[in-house]
């Protein structure tokens, strides 16, 4: 059955790149790259990602049977439009998705196909639409949300993500731009709950991917000196 | 060796409590509190630490284990003014640290001397002496950072943290207070690195310790389509 799931490369502070590059300069030289490149490190390290891309040399680890793992799971994807923009150009012919990306704009544009089975159609009437478009194309895989990281949280916000996988750097960025920032939605005592589901450790970075529960109050639980029985799980 | 470590409690998005508690009404009911105890739900469930509060009842799993583990290894905490205010009334003539406990205030006061070992000695001269004096009273054993997460948080920004143990409770609360927060003090392209050492996954929170490694650069790393041989980890 088809899932929506998400994954993205965080610090141990929950940034996914260093402060958004807003400047004349090039991005490759920016602070938002800096902090980019070191929590996807492991990733841009794998051999799975780096046969994807074309590159050459890589390591053959558990890091990189999880990136083998999240392309083969993937149907569709969907994708902010920032991210597309910016991968247009250094994706070339043959982008590394090799499935139907749905791109959530709201600029009109015709659809891109490019070599190997991926394509670039422009969505322009809201995350939703594209969810449900790109459920239609993954033939009964999941669907991903590539990213960027405001994406994913605006799928999660909107009650849409059923996986979220937290590839979680050992690294304190101090500043950057946050996957869980404050525009979640939530009230006064409410959360959002999840179910870690597997967690795959490894030297350069913990892999934990959660089940998204949905919202909850948060309920004040009072077992304080009562207490019930003594039990073993 | 002794070494100097923190553990606490955080939600996937970095809080270890609910948005600071600053009006009239009483702590308990506060949002503050309702974020506080989601994310130490799998400590007070824990046999070991009901027991050491001496309250009844608990649950008996790998949860427990740590939480027993944490008590056994710390020979002296250190503990801010904030926490040491709060738990005074509720944790009574016999709190549950039994260890001498170092208290960084701005306040002088006589040592407090609590029953089972524990005692609160007022350290006004700073978050630097206070872990001196504690490795001194550790006997070798640890010297843990008891909270709150500003207390940590400057343990680590003055580089005196060996070890950091994150209990990542899943759960997204949205807001609140945050461990690692903006006031770190890293420069732009600086970092804290650390190593994962350790991972427990449970059901309920996946702990993660840490080996603080120190402040570095964040530097560009351009393998790009270069890359060197395929290797094997």
């Amino acid at each position: 059955m088809t899932k929506v799931t998400a994954q993205l490369s965080v610090s141990l502070d929950g940034f996914y790149a260093g402060p958004r590059h807003t400047g004349d300069g090039a991005w490759m030289a920016s602070a938002e790259a800096a902090g980019f490149f070191r929590v996807t490190r492991w990733a841009t390290d794998a051999l799975a990602w780096r046969e994807r891309q074309g590159f050459a040399g890589g390591v053959r680890d558990e890091n990189s049977e999880i990136v083998a793992e999240s392309f083969g799971a993937a149907g569709a994807y969907v994708m902010g439009r920032r991210m597309a923009d910016g991968g247009e150009v250094p994706w070339g012919d043959d982008p590394p998705f090799r499935a139907p990306v749905f791109v959530v704009t709201h600029r009109s544009r015709e659809t891109l196909v490019r070599q190997g089975g991926t394509s670039f159609t422009y969505v322009t009437d809201g995350v939703a639409a594209a969810v449900a478009r790109a459920r239609e194309a993954a033939g009964g895989k999941d669907v991903a949300v590539a990213g960027g990281g405001s994406l994913v949280r605006q799928v999660l916000r909107a009650g849409l993500l059923d996986e979220l996988e937290l590839h979680v750097v050992p690294v304190v960025l101090g500043t950057g731009l946050r996957l869980l920032d404050a525009d979640l939605d939530l009230g006064e005592k409410e959360a959002i709950e999840l179910t870690p589901v597997r967690v795959v450790p490894t030297g350069e970075v913990t892999h934990i991917r959660y089940r998204v529960e949905g919202r909850a109050p948060l309920v004040l639980d009072d077992r304080g000196s009562g207490g019930g029985p003594t039990t073993t799980r």
